[in-house]
């Protein structure tokens, strides 16, 4: 056996013993070489190529399978690492990418998030209170009537003021109108309360118009961008957030990523497809349903999430987990135990329903998150 | 009512009628303004953005809902489109995507398959019968010893010879280095037969070198390309399909997609994301787990494959439909009466098994699928 370099991905498989020990075998050829061993024609892929079954164990219902693959297979690249861990398996019922335990030896090739919590926190200027997020809603409003919103929302003492991940570059409000309305309204209001809210401009988009509209978000004024990299994939959130031209935080939506997750035995955790893959791709946060709301995602799931969001990766930064989708203030109390202080609170529809007053009502919202987390209301 | 134009998305939904009603309903708002009715500012956006239920009527043991959604909502981006039609629901389970009915107020964004069936028929100069392709495996081999393969099974007939989808860059065989060599060595084999084989090249790429990858993959000889959106995003492969510097055949691959279609109640139906959305993407074919193998594909899976690849869509090419994944020889007269003569046969592992001489196990392969197609073999 040689000591080419490995990495571990750990999967849970269905079925007893006997049946999870061929299955775990089967991911180590159909992950690398996708030919029977007998046909391998020599023992350097055997051993160099082939993944390895290094331990299987019950856990709970399911057999967990630690499986190393030699670092060389995924040739220093985000797209063949992801064919690697999860790319014709993902075509097999019944075999869930659990965990990813990577070394240096791997973690080196990827730059990680370029802010993450701490550069996100610095980046507001708020130490330790959990940040506020709302989302500008609804598709269908005109430019200005968004600028309108964001300009409320920043006054009301919200820290980051998102797109709806809908918004791209529709008629009814053009992204380049959009962004620089928007940032300038948010700007606006930072002048006036002193806070130091941004704008995150979605810029999920087709992959030659990417980098192009991350660069016009920023020359406007917006202080982060959101990708949805089930759409564009992963690959096109690293490449941007590595960009030193662009060089601002990114959020990374859950859009058509769901199908990952939506079975319990096939697909990926939430801890690797909400919070590992995201880092290594460059998130510095990520939102997703919280447990509750209108999705279906449990407590455990989210906990995974934020397990994801922290687990030691080397090099690779922490991110801020932000459960959203359907949220309503009620839930305050309950999630300020949940996620404490490193978390992004991101409240959409809920903020329109309170009160007929946008900015009163983003007081509320900011009153109820520091009275539940035992700080005091930042001042303005 | 306005007269907005717009297109259909048809989804199987769980549960009895007054729950999928409300599903149904739900997705309206959740895929276009992600805000509740009441909330809606004005009759513009609830007319022109938001989804609306067209049908609801019990299919089997799931209701079908259409629902249509304006045409501006998907801001002419293949990446919105996907958004609108399958986004944030991926998260919810029992919602599956079935079926799209598009009209040219959508299609016209999209130029679909360069070839399609007809023009890689042209390319290939084989005029009905079914294609024979296979794969360069296993991932280890030098670059010479891949080449010395692709030669003998250009040599033994076959039409196709493709990369294993996880050859991409790795140190045992350079991209550059394997295309160059790979593309002689069919070419070389092409002077000797006078037959028409292609090499097709795995380009599945970091998103800022897929395109250098297409054009150098087409400069030194190349004759069509593969590509796997689930890794790289669907748009990845329609701006390189589209691109008239690349201008080769695409083929894609079902790596890290197998999630959208693990379970019958939720994700994406077969028709989908293996037939509609690839050709609306620029997909010539597309590979997929064929019944019966290592996978855990359906014959009805396969055929709904089929209808998704044919089905009436504009000016959008059909596509070839293109099962392997672990088929044997011995599959071939039940695949023969399947699939009849518009489908590329893909057999990889089992042309090594077959015996010791690759070509005349592709001999071979090409006689059984004359047989029973009842056509005369190709002379050589």
């Amino acid at each position: 056996m040689t000591k080419s370099a490995r990495f571990n991905a750990i999967y849970g498989i269905c079925g007893d013993k006997k049946a999870a020990a061929k299955y775990a075998e089967e991911i180590c050829f159909e992950q690398t070489v996708e030919f029977p061993d007998v046909l391998i024609p020599n023992d350097f892929i055997r051993d160099n190529v082939v993944g390895r079954v290094e331990s299987l164990k019950k856990i709970g219902r399911v057999y967990e399978a630690v499986i190393s693959y030699p670092v060389a297979v995924a040739a220093s690249e985000l797209t063949q690492f992801i064919n690697v861990i999860f790319g014709n398996i993902s075509l097999k019922p019944e075999i869930r990418l659990n965990r990813l335990d990577l070394l240096d030896n791997l973690l080196r090739v990827f730059k990680g998030p370029r802010y993450g919590c701490k550069g996100l926190r610095k980046l507001l200027k708020v130490a330790s209170r959990p940040l506020l997020c709302t989302a500008l809603k609804p598709l269908g409003l005109k430019s200005s009537e968004l600028a309108e919103r964001a300009y409320q929302f920043a006054l009301g003492g919200i820290d980051i003021i998102k797109d709806d991940h809908g918004l791209t570059d529709q008629p009814y409000a053009n992204f380049g109108d959009r962004i620089k309305m928007c940032a300038e309204a948010v700007s606006m209001a930072n002048r006036k309360t002193g806070f130091k809210c941004i704008y995150v401009a979605n810029i999920t988009a087709p992959v030659s118009q990417l980098k192009q509209r991350a660069l016009i978000a920023k020359s406007h004024g917006a202080g982060a961008l959101m990708i949805a990299p089930g759409i564009t994939g992963f690959d096109a959130m690293r490449e941007l957030a590595e960009d030193h031209d662009v060089a601002l935080p990114f959020f990374s939506h859950p859009s058509f990523q769901g199908s990952f997750v939506v079975s319990p035995e096939s697909g990926i955790s939430h801890y690797v497809i909400f919070g590992q893959l995201p880092r290594l791709a460059g998130a510095d946060a990520v939102i997703f349903p919280n447990y509750g709301g209108r999705f279906s995602f449990s407590r455990q799931d989210c906990a995974d999430i934020i397990g994801g969001c922290r687990v030691k990766m080397g090099h690779i930064r922490d991110i801020f987990p932000c459960p959203g989708g359907g949220m309503s203030l009620e839930r305050i109390p309950n999630m300020a135990k949940f996620y404490r202080s490193d978390v992004i609170y991101l409240i959409g529809g809920a903020l329109f329903a309170q009160g007929k007053n946008l900015v009163d009502n983003c007081r509320y919202f900011s009153r109820l998150v520091c009275k539940y987390n035992k700080i005091s209301i930042p001042s303005r």
